[in-house]
């Protein structure tokens, strides 16, 4: 698993999104609550990416955006999930393999994030909808690190 | 079930939650995305309020609520239910068995809900924190049911 | 929608599942508990296809067999998907988002046809496990629809 | 964290189940996988145990299921849980807290206990089928509990 890990993490990287810009998110919606640094929410990431729920929601959702956007999957399925309108939603169910995971205060902070989009998560999306790679699964995957992570630390 | 759904609806307003109140939320979250009405809004609550998932959890919530308030469970559930630490759950959980029949629009609205806490949302809480009635389960089922709502009018 | 209904019909007999094997597991799981013809449960197997949730999951699942079938996916996810072992755990997820949609009897009936597989979805099972082709995601999908039509007819 | 994890476990006990019993469904199902002993899985239903979602579920579970049987909660409420009538669902969905933090295998194996009802499970169901006690959140959680083992021993 730790070798899936590293290549989640690479994953991530070629798509435009690094542990540090998660764990900034991570820290601007905990300072509130707790005293942290920058550089513990970036451990609580790299912890919650030990998971294998949250290395397979990567994996498979990166792939799925990458098939979508070189057109590799039926018509149907790139239609759906290049044009991602709110009503698709199996993004937001792939994601819930990781938020399910982490307990309830995950699943209201995912709910949170992928409505205000901050940071990394709006830039992803912002890509998406310009056209200029298929971001449908990433950023709701992003989100869902996100949650994972706030929920680890309120439980702590 | 028809009975059912008078009482529910009965127990909400015992609560201080009227159907007018939940669609103020509903009409605000969703006027940016579509023309409607407070009128449509009502309806849409009162068709949601329809599906025996919602009128379960609702009777349910409500039940335990006054429970706790009232101390008729096990000591160490009154503390967990009336303290309503962030970290005891169950209330999302039974949420979810509203929101999850609505889908990932539900999903996704509950979790802003829950953490923006608008409205008769954010009055509810109140009420609880300041322990003039137990409203752990109470604020939860108000928001899986606007965030119904809004994935109702949202699929249309 | 009507049009993605009837793709999503005949993406699973391309891959060997038609209504009246989906029908023939309803009847056999529901005869037991009230009286039921197989045309009745044809019937409410084709209501069930109605829903955007069972065809998005449908056409997904599929799509993204396919593509790990014929290697279009990064390679580390070709092999978690054609090797699905028990602990990959994406593909019980995306038949979530139908099962979720159908309530509590839908998710019980749901983990118990995953694991005894009856008839076409034992048969799938079998060609996935010989490697002639891919069916990760299509056990699943059609032991969720299944349990939604399941549900359906409890709830009636 | 500690004491609420053995009032739990007292809890369990004073509602007829044992860590003994849980332990003995747990090794039924997972001796055809791997070589287990009965101590092993006695442990691994004690880490179960230390989870805080497993430790709130249970106590609530527990509380409703005893304020039901003694008439401390609205009388619908009452009616709808001591009839536990497959519709009502809300038994289901509590026990999701503990299923949903253990995986997918959690979550297939919860289906398949839920209608099996082997051994202890059995015998809480019959108990509140003789309407001696009130089980109906008890054996949803039973089950529940035997799942995340389950899915914990599948994990290793």
């Amino acid at each position: 698993m730790v070798n899936l890990k590293e290549i989640a993490i690479k994953r991530l990287e070629e798509r435009g999104v690094t542990i540090h810009d998660i764990a900034l998110i991570v820290y601007d919606l905990q300072k509130q609550y707790t005293t942290i640094t920058h550089e513990y929410c970036q451990e609580i990431v790299l912890s919650v990416l030990e998971e294998k729920e949250v290395i397979y929601a990567i994996l498979t959702g990166i792939a799925i955006d990458k098939a979508a956007e070189t057109n590799l999957l039926d018509k149907e399925v790139v239609d759906l999930i290049t044009n991602d309108k709110g009503i698709y939603g199996i993004d937001e169910i792939l994601a819930l393999s990781i938020v399910n995971r982490f307990g309830s205060i995950a699943l209201t902070n995912f709910g949170y994030l992928d409505k205000e989009k901050p940071y990394i998560i709006g830039r992803i999306d912002q890509l998406g909808k310009e056209k200029r790679i298929c971001t449908t699964f990433l950023d709701d995957i992003v989100a869902a690190i996100v949650a994972a992570c706030s929920s680890t630390i309120a439980n702590k």
